[in-house]
């Protein structure tokens, strides 16, 4: 080799080391350039199942859209007023919570005893802190309750009578059983009860499709960079025997870490508790170094999918990037950033 | 640079590669090698805290060693003869609890009201598949009624009359909540209460050291190579408002995988459930690809100890290694592998 081929064979090399640094240092530094301190932003999910727009009437389709986007409008606000993610989240579920369209609150599937048990959990994504309420009646906004344990009380999950106890002392606002109860939900519940009696016990996942969805949730990332999550849930329809989901499990149906994202979860809540899927998608992020959008999608079309369980997350990112996979034929879902564009989807795209 | 020197340089850049290639088949390969069917191991903990050497009496030093002994004998006599990971975590759980040392079962602590509310979970790492009970107070032995939640329910988790009303279903033994009054344990609460009136509410880490430890657990690998974990708890003294701990939290206070390791955790639950310690173990030896021992180091004497939780962790990888770290004074612990020589420590060492 004459001297002037091993020096351009040199010369070459460093310029290749060069280009690589250069990639490096720029996959490093764009994710910090892509935060800043006024990118926030808002995801909300109506819960994920079986719904299809052959099956849907254009007045029902309207009255979803409409209330995702006045919680969403909801949220924004408060976020672009400065106000914190816990505040948009708690605000955001209450409304869908008030809705009797959704899972959650007035409007909560009935357990085989023909009565309303209430789930809801929340984080924050600032100093890990949780709460979370189960199995409550007479809770009008279980977020609400949720945000209490976690504020005042060094628990972060409650039950029952015990969790109501604490509610009532903590000024939270209680309801009659009765506020929860409505027509739609009972139908339900007799059908659910009908094809039992017909089919034997409901187990499997094929036949719970139709009587396990509609929780709600939303994560958030306000313009001081804290991200928190909240879920909450009337759970299973012709559930019994004080059967918890997901949802008010912290790692399962909720989570956030201000130094990955804010998960909450919805969908056959059996399956989110043995995959770990809001803590998972924040791991691969912080362990793998996924993307949001990379983790969130191995997690519900991938992991998921091959352990059969159906459902859905939203998840909002500390640069505020937001997912929201499924792998249910539709899902309730929306998200609104920094510039105000608010956008609904119930179906597949 | 003479053509020689250029030949020597392109071997030298040769011999590095195949050196390189080299070691990563190796480092590949040897997980494998240490895996063998007849490699197996259980690993049992009985509650860390304030466990001091100058506040034990031989006597009740004696009898710990020798209950963890008798744990340890029944958990490798299943093993040893081919038994499922599963049968030796339920029948070693049984032991501990049925013996009034441990907060789990008879002995177990009680709640504010006076009565004991107990909490458990299971989970098998062949299927993923999981059971949990929280806040039941007439099952012997709550560790049964978890797995019947995982093997006969389409459910993961069950709480308070209803859990018991499916235990009562599926044959579990019951109990008159009489047979868990132990007055050591009565003695606890009367002066968890005494201090809780001269100081306040107690929600101080500190002030909560004494009053929330005990619980027990067993993680283990069978023969075939299938991991499983349990966790068994009575809670924390003077508990109310249905507090729900990490011991029934798939996830937090158990978890099993076996691609992985399987975990049972003890401590202070609230700083395990927001930490997700167990599956955290599993994620950082999947995604970081850390030994047993890194990772639950790191999670229990790094992440834990910078959020102020205390407590610690048993766990057994898929190729037979044990790791027992713990952040408290002391933690009643022991493992026994294949060989059958049994090791049991409390203190530090």
């Amino acid at each position: 080799m004459p001297q002037s081929s091993v020096k351009r064979f040199v010369h070459s090399i460093m310029y290749t080391i060069s280009i690589i640094l250069t990639l490096c240092l720029l996959s490093c530094t764009t994710p910090e350039a892509q935060s800043s301190p006024s990118n926030f932003g808002l995801v909300v999910h109506g819960g994920a199942g079986t719904i299809l727009k052959k099956n849907m009437t254009q007045e029902k389709e309207a009255a979803y859209r409409a209330k995702m986007e006045e919680a969403l409008k909801k949220g924004y606000e408060i976020l672009n007023n400065g106000g914190s993610s816990l505040d948009a989240v708690e605000a955001t579920i209450h409304i869908l919570e008030d809705a009797p369209l959704f899972n959650a609150g007035k409007g909560a599937v009935f357990t085989s005893e023909e009565t309303n048990e209430l789930d809801a959990s929340i984080m924050d994504g600032a100093t890990l802190n949780a709460g979370a309420v189960a199995g409550v009646k007479h809770i009008k906004n279980p977020i609400t309750a949720a945000r209490l344990v976690m504020e005042n009380s060094p628990h972060v999950m409650m039950s029952g009578s015990g969790a109501e106890e604490f509610a009532r002392q903590n000024g939270v606002e209680m309801v009659d059983p009765d506020y929860f109860r409505t027509e739609r939900r009972l139908k339900q519940l007799q059908r659910a009860k009908e094809k039992e009696s017909s089919q034997g016990a409901i187990d499997a996942p094929s036949e719970m499709n139709n009587f396990k969805f509609g929780t709600v949730g939303v994560a958030a990332l306000d313009k001081n960079g804290n991200l928190a999550a909240g879920t909450s849930t009337g759970g299973m329809t012709n559930k019994r025997y004080g059967r918890i989901g997901d949802s008010p499990v912290i790692g399962a149906g909720t989570y956030a870490d201000n130094n990955t994202c804010a998960v909450s979860s919805t969908g056959h809540g059996e399956y989110f508790i043995r995959s770990v899927v809001a803590y998972d998608i924040a791991a691969l992020m912080a362990y793998k170094g996924m993307s949001l959008e990379e983790a969130a999608n191995h997690v519900v079309n991938e992991k998921l999918v091959e352990r059969e369980g159906s459902g859905g997350i939203i998840a909002i990112d500390k640069d505020g990037n937001v997912a929201m996979p499924f792998n249910t034929p539709g899902m309730y879902r929306g998200f609104v950033k920094s510039d105000g564009k608010i956008v609904v989807k119930i179906y597949k795209d």
